[in-house]
């Protein structure tokens, strides 16, 4: 195991914890709401979101993870909100996520409609609440950030325009467009979010976080749509193939797999010269940006 | 007609105009979404939150409206993107919202989803960024209200407990529970959001806020219990008998309508007791209190 993958385990377990105690107990009524919002949590995933508040955290001066674990959980119950809301039959009508049944199924479908309601909710109370050490005017700004994140110029825009999208033949503008607001506002909001928690940061810093963060989105959402294609179902936790069966434009439907690869690896150095200039080379960023491109799940 | 409402028109209409602007507009792209959120936040309803908002705050000695609007579309917001929700198919399954065809009806289900959850982020990010004439501690205490107000512990935990209300004959106890947790959470909030505008508040006349939203949360419930047996649909904007037809324990069902009318006014004056007790016997907080009791919608 490399140190970068002892890196990540650490702090996937970390975040694994901080989120389970902020989220309510089970045994709290509405019982079956909160087992609902604990099982679509906790027990997995990548947590790339709350590694990039880590991270980004980190490189810019940083050095208690205990300031960074409120932003690393907004983020991920942001997500994990938005995955539920997306698999609904409504929606994607999705069976399998995160190698379990997806929560409307797992419950039902209203609770898995307020079970992602109250997780968005939670989140904002605890990037509130559990900021307490950091000054009140970032608490703010990180609060706004996370709140434009979510809304229509952000991951619930991406939603609605990624529900027509298999219906019109998008071009690469229209898909980059989609995917930065889909994924890349909540990714940008979490290097923010980390960023923030620095002292005395320049504004030059602050803006080669978000730009490394901008490239490194588009980068994911790249290598999702060829993973669609060559992962896995076992070892993605969702049914792999599944944009084709959609007729969805993807990165590969337009550029086709060869071209994909290219512009993954144009925007992976993007990310990473974003950084250079304000000297801002911090091992983990690098490696991060080389887990996103190389990673099969 | 008289002063009071003249009052409540002129703050209608004002809260009408100031959600009309923290909205996106409808041009702008996802169109859809854009259209379905002011479809359902806008054109009308009683504007009871927000009308909270302004009495408390002037009661507390908030005398620029300029510092209540923030708070005053944000308990709004919240409260639209919650009956879009509760109106799914999936979770009330209802047909008419304020005289009009339901969000999911009006638009789709997908789009209703997606407008409710971005309604959420947008009263997050109204109440923390049109707020900067107050002090940075106090938007953050507002937004963790706000915040706690959504979550299990309040509208989403008590939607969650309505919707399994009919499947089990409720006590008084528990039915009092479910409607603070669905309805009063945020009224109480809305309250407090309006007294923490004011300057030098003490604990003590902050506390008298929260108890007479407390009561007034109650009786704006009973109330309604009553309304769905001898109001108009016309009037009420929603099919009344609706509780009937779905077999839910109100207040109604568990002690009559004399019961419940007895009911209501006890709360009533406990709502003014609280007041009288501080001195804060504003005449806006009176007839609010007044108006709870006496609506035909």
């Amino acid at each position: 195991m490399t140190d970068f993958q002892q890196f990540t385990q650490f702090y996937q377990q970390r975040i694994e914890q901080k989120l389970a105690a902020c989220l309510v107990e089970e045994a709290e009524s509405p019982e079956w709401l909160h087992q609902a919002m604990r099982y679509s949590s906790l027990g997995g995933g990548k947590r790339f979101r709350a590694l990039l508040v880590y991270c980004c955290g980190h490189a810019c001066g940083v050095s208690e993870d205990d300031l960074l674990d409120a932003g690393a959980c907004a983020v991920e119950l942001i997500h994990a909100y938005s995955l539920i809301h997306d698999d609904l039959p409504a929606m994607d009508n999705s069976d399998l996520r995160r190698g379990k049944p997806t929560c409307h199924l797992a419950f039902d479908e209203a609770t898995a409609i307020l079970a992602g309601d109250a997780l968005q909710a939670l989140a904002f109370e605890v990037l509130t609440t559990q900021t307490a050490a950091l000054p009140a005017e970032k608490r703010l700004t990180m609060t706004i950030e996370l709140a434009k994140a979510c809304g229509t110029r952000g991951m619930a825009g991406g939603q609605a325009l990624d529900l027509r999208s298999g219906q019109v033949n998008l071009t690469l503008t229209e898909l980059i467009h989609l995917h930065h607001l889909k994924t890349g506002a909540l990714i940008e909001c979490s290097a923010t979010i980390g960023a923030l928690c620095a002292n005395n940061l320049s504004p030059e810093k602050l803006q080669a976080i978000y730009s490394y963060a901008h490239h490194l989105g588009l980068a994911f959402q790249i290598k999702d749509d060829m993973l669609d294609v060559d992962g896995d179902t076992a070892t993605l936790g969702k049914p792999k193939g599944i944009d084709d069966i959609n007729q969805k434009t993807t990165f590969v439907s337009l550029l086709n797999y060869q071209g994909a690869q290219t512009f993954l690896l144009q925007e992976y150095e993007q990310a990473i010269t974003a950084l250079q200039k304000v000297n801002l080379v911090h091992p983990q960023l690098m490696n991060l940006a080389k887990f996103v491109i190389n990673r099969n799940s």
